[in-house]
């Protein structure tokens, strides 16, 4: 068994080729682009992180995991694209670079590539695999159409925001242990354990990822802080705040978001500090990781083949950045 | 075995209930809103009217029609963004009515639910669809941004754009040829016989396209003559005048091209028709039109079952519109 870091090391040495053709060169070059960005590949690495729980590590961990890490760069250049967003991990994003145009057909192209991988899977599991990455590309969509939507609703629920994020984001965390399992030949019940325990790790993954951009510490956090408020986007700590405050402070909190003052950054995070929104989002994060630890001890695999996966979460949860 | 009209009947049948769940209505009513357009459905049913040559229609055949179907409307909306069109058979298109980040996703879900159709398929000959399907969506991205290229260079060739157009739309009518055959059970030879079919008929069904599009009968065409040449679109016909000219009347048309007059239209096509453009294009129809029938010659299947894609040939290259 490897630890996170020599299997990102063996995903990297699988994915730094080419992974598309020359020609045409302006749609490959921007789809080649965004995966030399690089990144965590928390994604892929999970896919055989769970795999090797069972078996040893298989070529097609790999193919399922560049599936994986294609399908998710597909959903960032198109989500870049709605969002309108000049830069990603601080460089251009591809349509800022290549023009919208190259930039849509490039993630569809990595969409059609992402699927290509399954062809070289072995068929005692393909279909499955198959099956389990049309569901989860279907639910992202969904998702991001939910993100899409609340924009425009002021009267979003917590559950609500909890069932869009899980969609957008925690599913194919979830994904990636279920199709890791699934190769690995782990029994129904366990692929399912690593299931709900990616989908767990995620939402928390993502309320840290919130509190960070409110919270963390501007030396390490790498982007500005407050970027979230700055851009009134709805986050865990902005729709617990405003179901959890008084009528008055409530008003107030609506009436920052729709301003544009240098001092909204510094007033909303006064606001969230008053409502407990921080120690709100420690103590839910902390319940989600539990949960989702809950679900690996569940898994029928021995302790020692766990430890890895504790890691990840400890190193996702601990992370400053 | 049945009629192109009667296959496009049962395939109706099989297509008009709504293909998305319900929610988010937004995405999915988005998605839906382009197939309740209609159209003549000419790639499914080529798939039926291929499966059939071989034996009694199958309801395999019907999910990779649907599979098709979906396919060549994602192709579609997404083409819709690129192009900035505001009509689609005469109706708004999806972007214009739902905005473009809604197109957009519904676009990609329509992508994921095209390959969703595959699970359904038996395995006998799923994982060769499957391959098919991926390289035809490959080639069709690659021939949308070579046109796109293509719309920045002057000096484009007729063997460049042949080859341009026989991905951006004649390998998704050499596919749906191919799979029904391959659901049919033909042999690999037959397979490849009716693949070629598909492809040399759709560079034909091109052809005719743009000669309908320049010389069409303006009250059968449907749409208004001349919309190519309004818009600058390199056509069959453009690049045969550039390239089978004097170097006086091409500078006449590349002027031409370049402006925005209201004699445009008329201007080009009387260069068109001094150049023979026009005999031209119909003597290029018919040698692809032969091509493909010979391919077809090459199937071994018993004459009558020929006949339907016959009748496809004459109804596609002796439309009006």
């Amino acid at each position: 068994m490897h630890t996170f870091a020599e299997l990102s090391q063996q995903f990297d040495l699988h994915f730094k080729n080419r992974q598309f053709p020359q020609q045409p060169e302006h749609l490959y070059d921007a789809a080649q682009y965004i995966l030399d960005l690089g990144g965590k590949r928390v994604r892929p690495v999970s896919v055989l992180l769970a795999q090797e729980m069972f078996s040893e590590l298989k070529t097609d961990a790999l193919h399922a995991a560049t599936a994986i890490e294609l399908f998710h760069n597909f959903s960032l250049i198109h989500d870049d694209i709605m969002d309108k967003a000049p830069l990603r991990r601080g460089k251009d994003t591809v349509h800022s670079l290549y023009g919208e145009s190259t930039a849509l057909l490039a993630g569809d192209v990595m969409l059609v590539r992402a699927y290509e991988q399954f062809s070289k899977m072995d068929t005692a599991y393909r279909n499955e695999a198959f099956d389990l990455f049309n569901q989860t590309a279907r639910e992202v969509c969904e998702g991001q159409q939910m993100d899409m939507d609340f924009e425009n609703q002021s009267d979003v629920v917590m559950n609500q925001y909890v069932h869009m994020i899980t969609l957008k984001t925690s599913v194919l965390l979830a994904a990636c242990m279920k199709m890791g399992a699934l190769i690995g030949g782990a029994s129904p019940a366990c692929q399912d354990h690593l299931y709900a325990f990616g989908k767990n790790l995620g939402i928390a993954f993502q309320i840290q990822d919130d509190y960070l951009d409110a919270f963390g510490d501007p030396e390490k956090f790498g982007k500005q802080v407050g970027g979230d408020i700055q851009s009134n986007k709805k986050t865990f700590l902005l729709i617990h705040a405003l179901q959890n405050t008084d009528q008055a402070t409530r008003n107030e909190l609506e009436k920052l978001l729709k301003s544009s003052d240098s001092g909204k950054v510094d007033a909303v995070l006064s606001i969230f500090k008053s409502c407990g929104v921080d120690a709100w989002a420690e103590s839910e994060k902390s319940a989600y990781t539990a949960l989702a630890l809950e679900h690996l001890e569940q898994v029928k695999a021995a302790d020692h083949a766990k430890i890895h996966m504790r890691h990840l979460v400890q190193y996702l949860m601990n992370r400053e950045s």
